[in-house]
């Protein structure tokens, strides 16, 4: 099968049951678009946004659209795209009401994860390194982990549509875990949480996510110190590296009885 | 069983297979929350986040922190949550880098969905007014929509990992879909490319989203003119509250032979 331009392919350890085995897995392609607008001045950025590339220029007018910006039959001169920014032109005699972009509040001049530095600049940040290769976690406990947050989880079960992150200990225990219908902040209210304490970083700890993995939940467990990262969908491309980057170990898919591995697993070691 | 104060209770509409039943439904709560920093001046916004609430000082410390605005040890000294703003103070000594918060270019002075009238702006907003109630589309038509766009979902099948939005005739033609990591983003690229095509607004289409039906997806939804919005997964109160101001059949937990209807249910009126 021909790859698609917007999979990348890589080999996981496949944990199943009691077996784990080398395979070839496929990523979505995730990275960061800076989003520029022009009426004949220079380009000014309105939003960066982490996507999956090849359809930039829709997905440029598409946002302006919706966001105010454009109007559906404002005309557009060009759509460029170039190592991850794209810019929209319009004609000189296009008003654009850049007060509109306030009620998203974008105003940049530059984008700290669009350029070829974006990761090393995000492991710069990172107060506490790598974590330590010292935490071992047993698949089996891993296997565990999905089940004991739904059950802890009183809004999911009610609703169906709200995301948590929970954190575990290396046995298995559940110490905290926080929802919203937010991937992003069910993590930030959990690193809140443990803020408050003083007690970062989490590094005897494993994280498990209720959604996806993308780029900006590895950053942000990166920050938190975390050695150890699972989740129950996909990992997106750039998770992956950046993981990799961060000494992060990744897992992804994990249900009862197996998960893969995208990295670092040397964390999961059997007992 | 007690309320949980994230749980909002609805009445809605079941359909399954050739049954149609009103029951009760709990919803998670969507809140559009303004993160506000001081060091003894006065407060400024560094992001509006739309959260679940109630653990909005952990949802505050865990973004700043993981955002490289605060330190593992910085100290807060209080944390005011009121009306949807959450103000963060540091002691006066404490420095603050703002130009950190440019990474994500957050910087703004107000919120425009954070007030008692953000529905209304953002009804304000439309361009195209809410949309025809002469769409009449059959439920046997909705059950038939996610198989469909997921055998055309080439990036899905070969990663697990990647949301998609859909357009379809009445009669369930696919007529185009867009994939990306993030929900937003496939539906931007959706609208942008009828956008790029003078072809909104779409009121005699149904839309197909992959995930689940947030605020600004249904915002997305309202901008493009769009009266019947079907959700793979479950929608929050805001979504269904905002559907509800704009007209918008709204159906959630969409598989075959099943789904429940937030509002709007005159367009799914059987043949």
């Amino acid at each position: 099968m021909a790859e698609h331009p917007n999979l990348i392919s890589r080999t996981v350890s496949k944990y199943r049951a009691r077996e784990v085995a080398a395979q070839t897995d496929h990523l979505a392609v995730e990275e960061p678009l800076d989003i520029r607008l022009s009426n004949g001045g220079p380009a000014r950025s309105v939003a960066i946004t982490m996507r999956t590339p090849g359809d930039d220029a829709n997905l440029a007018r598409g946002f302006l659209f919706t966001e105010g910006i454009l109007g559906a039959r404002t005309p557009v001169q060009c759509e460029e795209t170039k190592s991850n920014v794209v810019t929209v032109c319009l004609p000189p005699a296009e008003a654009i009401d850049w007060s509109r972009l306030n009620r998203h509040s974008y105003t940049s001049s530059s984008c700290g994860v669009c350029g070829k530095t974006s990761l090393e600049q995000v492991y710069q940040t990172i107060p506490f390194g790598n974590a330590p290769r010292t935490l071992l976690v047993p698949p089996e406990v891993l296997y565990s982990l999905p089940n004991k947050l739904r059950a802890a989880q009183v809004l999911f079960a009610q609703t169906g549509g709200i995301h948590a992150a929970g954190l575990f200990t290396p046995q298995g225990e559940l110490l905290h875990f926080a929802e919203d219908v937010g991937r992003h902040n069910a993590f930030d209210k959990l690193i809140g949480h443990y803020h408050a304490r003083q007690a970062l970083p989490l590094d005897a700890h494993v994280l498990l996510l209720s959604g996806r993995a993308s780029f900006e939940l590895i950053q942000k467990a990166g920050m938190a110190g975390i050695g150890l990262v699972a989740a129950v969908g996909a990992p997106s491309s750039l998770a992956v590296q950046l993981a990799e980057e961060l000494g992060i170990t990744l897992v992804g898919f994990l249900r009862e009885g197996r998960f893969n591995c995208y990295g670092g697993k040397e964390r999961l070691e059997r007992n």
